[in-house]
């Protein structure tokens, strides 16, 4: 049985998810239409708002549902009206590309963004700006300080958006204690379906709609609602919610496998392993060894990770958040990333540790080949 | 037994989709990732991509798969890099919201395009343009020369781009033979899951993508793909071009429920009747009745159908549609769209009648009261 820890690029679909799809898929009906068809549609769309506004802690209203995390970031990016926009050098590419005109803020080498320098950017201009800043990296799962950041852009009149994609089922999210604007969940990445994701839009504010055309979702996105997949997304939120205790196991086998590996092989690195991190990822460099080629030799033992990011759809080059940390290039291309989540167990650790003990030993990089 | 003859707003999904669709639910995979559960992925929507073009007459490679029409009419509109766009004014508000800059040519009473006023339009100023004209009407079910379309463009130098998501699975869509460059397709009104479409741009031309991020459907959309819906879009691509024989069978009940109906109530008006139209599509105007009222006295006999596109969220206007064809505001008010499809059967067409003459009777509009 391969062995599944790439939970950052997509999760498992919770069965939960898949029997509300399922029950969905099996009853017709548009969201807008006013019949008993329509409402059944619209019963299971406003259902799953609730459970998706109690996982990160916003009121139902505030949500707008959309395709994915990357549509709610274009939308968020593009449709904030401020003058400005700064994004931290670490966020994701459908941050940074839905606004090319971005300012950006340096990280840490930490993995986290750099709070001085925010504060000096803010303060050399006081248009009316917005920050993005992410609540949780995808790569190094290293988290942000999202509060500081918020009180930082309150003191300049900023707006805050959060990209918190990677974060809610890993590891508790409350928007409003955050004190953010706008912040975007995806689906998929938490075990719903792929295909939904929201933008919440805060203290009654408003963004300019992305896709224009019908009136749905308080006419902040137009489209007929995906019901099947905001119904497993619902689905899913609630049962990652109730699984949040988990993750305290999930921190310990990612602490043993890093702990292992790096007896196996004391030159590893651990990208973002000096900030606080998400319980589930772990970023891992070999220097020497090209990610891809780990990538693929791993995947030949059965066990499934991936090198950066995994919507650059097969184009290899150095991941801009590691080498945003100064990390150096050759190092950037050498780190993998292993990220576990709500099917992962004890065993996959070792199943792991197993290959690329191996793989090491293959590139005469263990500890006991010296 | 609830009776379902809102097809155009969104169809029941075939068995076949939700097949293909458990099936990937229950396989996680993000289709850019390269190990085994990515690439299993990628062939789902490689799969679907090639059943989808074989639906509408294009290579696969042509198509971007989009999260639905909306998007990728919005994708279409925006992303043509030409400098005027025209629009036709029965387009749904997917086009026409996406481009509030574009100009509007006119419809005949019959609900089709006026070719002339295309014609002369074109004429009128010689910047590169793109027109748009759907193939098929939402609510009349007209369908549009789009060939004559196309032809008239070419003369002037001009690119189209035709939203065809009413029209496959009802009848024969062929993208090169129509001429067209660009053309959009909804998977969730052939029998498909909601969440899904796609947008063929054809001859190895190219948009500006609307949602900007990883390089995913060839850079021309990012987000990571919707691999269930799409497969399930491919699996309803599949079923309803074998089905579309049935079609013959629904023009059949279609126009015997037109007669039956003027049979009852010899004021019924049936807008767009003298165009081609869609097997399937019924637009019924009950002068002096409120659609609204017909629709909910409908909901409560059990038959589900709708007053003009369900897209409005329960806001009450005019169709524009019928609006553009000279329809009277009061005319347009009363007319409510009936739209069969694979589900439906003769007996389907009983309980409408049924119900929709007692309707007819209690208003005092029946032949008999006469």
């Amino acid at each position: 049985m391969p062995v599944y820890l790439d939970h950052n690029a997509t999760a498992p679909v919770r069965p939960e998810a898949v029997r509300a799809m399922t029950d969905a898929l099996n009853h017709v009906g548009n969201a807008s239409s006013v019949h008993r068809f329509g409402r059944d549609a619209r019963r299971r769309v406003e259902d799953a708002r609730e459970t998706v506004a109690a996982l990160i802690g916003v009121q139902p209203g505030d949500l707008v549902f959309t395709s994915g995390g990357t549509e709610a970031n274009n939308t968020a990016l593009r449709g904030h009206g401020r003058t400005r926009t700064l994004v931290s050098a670490g966020e994701h590419e459908a941050v940074l590309q839905a606004r090319p005109d971005a300012e950006t803020v340096p990280l840490r080498s930490d993995g986290t963004v750099d709070l001085d320098a925010l504060d000096v950017a803010l303060a050399a201009d006081d248009r009316p700006a917005l920050v993005s800043v992410m609540l949780a990296n995808n790569e190094t799962g290293a988290i942000n300080p999202v509060q500081q950041v918020v009180e930082i852009a309150r003191r300049h009149g900023a707006r805050v958006h959060c990209d918190a994609v990677q974060a809610p089922g890993k590891i508790a999210v409350d928007a409003r204690a955050l004190g953010v604007d706008l912040i975007t969940v995806s689906s998929h990445k938490l075990g719903g379906p792929q295909g939904a994701g929201a933008l919440a839009v805060l203290d009654g504010q408003s963004v300019a709609p992305l896709l224009a055309g019908g009136g749905q979702e308080r006419k902040q996105r137009a489209g007929t609602e995906n019901v099947p997949a905001i119904a497993g997304f619902g689905a899913a939120a609630e049962a990652a919610l109730a699984d949040l205790v988990r993750m305290t196991e999930c921190a310990a086998w990612r602490d043993r496998l890093e702990a292992e590996a790096r007896a196996l092989c004391p030159r590893l690195q651990v990208h973002g392993a000096g900030a606080a991190r998400l319980p589930n990822t772990s970023c891992l460099g070999l220097p020497g060894v090209r990610a891809e080629t780990q990538v693929m030799a791993l995947d030949l033992a059965g066990v499934a990770v991936s090198s950066g990011s995994a919507c650059s759809s097969g184009k290899v080059h150095a991941s801009h958040v590691l080498r945003a940390m100064g990390v150096s290039e050759d190092d950037a291309d050498s780190a993998v990333r292993v990220s576990l989540g709500w099917t992962s167990t004890a065993d996959d650790i070792d199943v792991f540790l197993d290959a690329w003990g191996k793989l090491v030993r293959r590139h005469g990089l263990a500890a006991d080949a010296a």
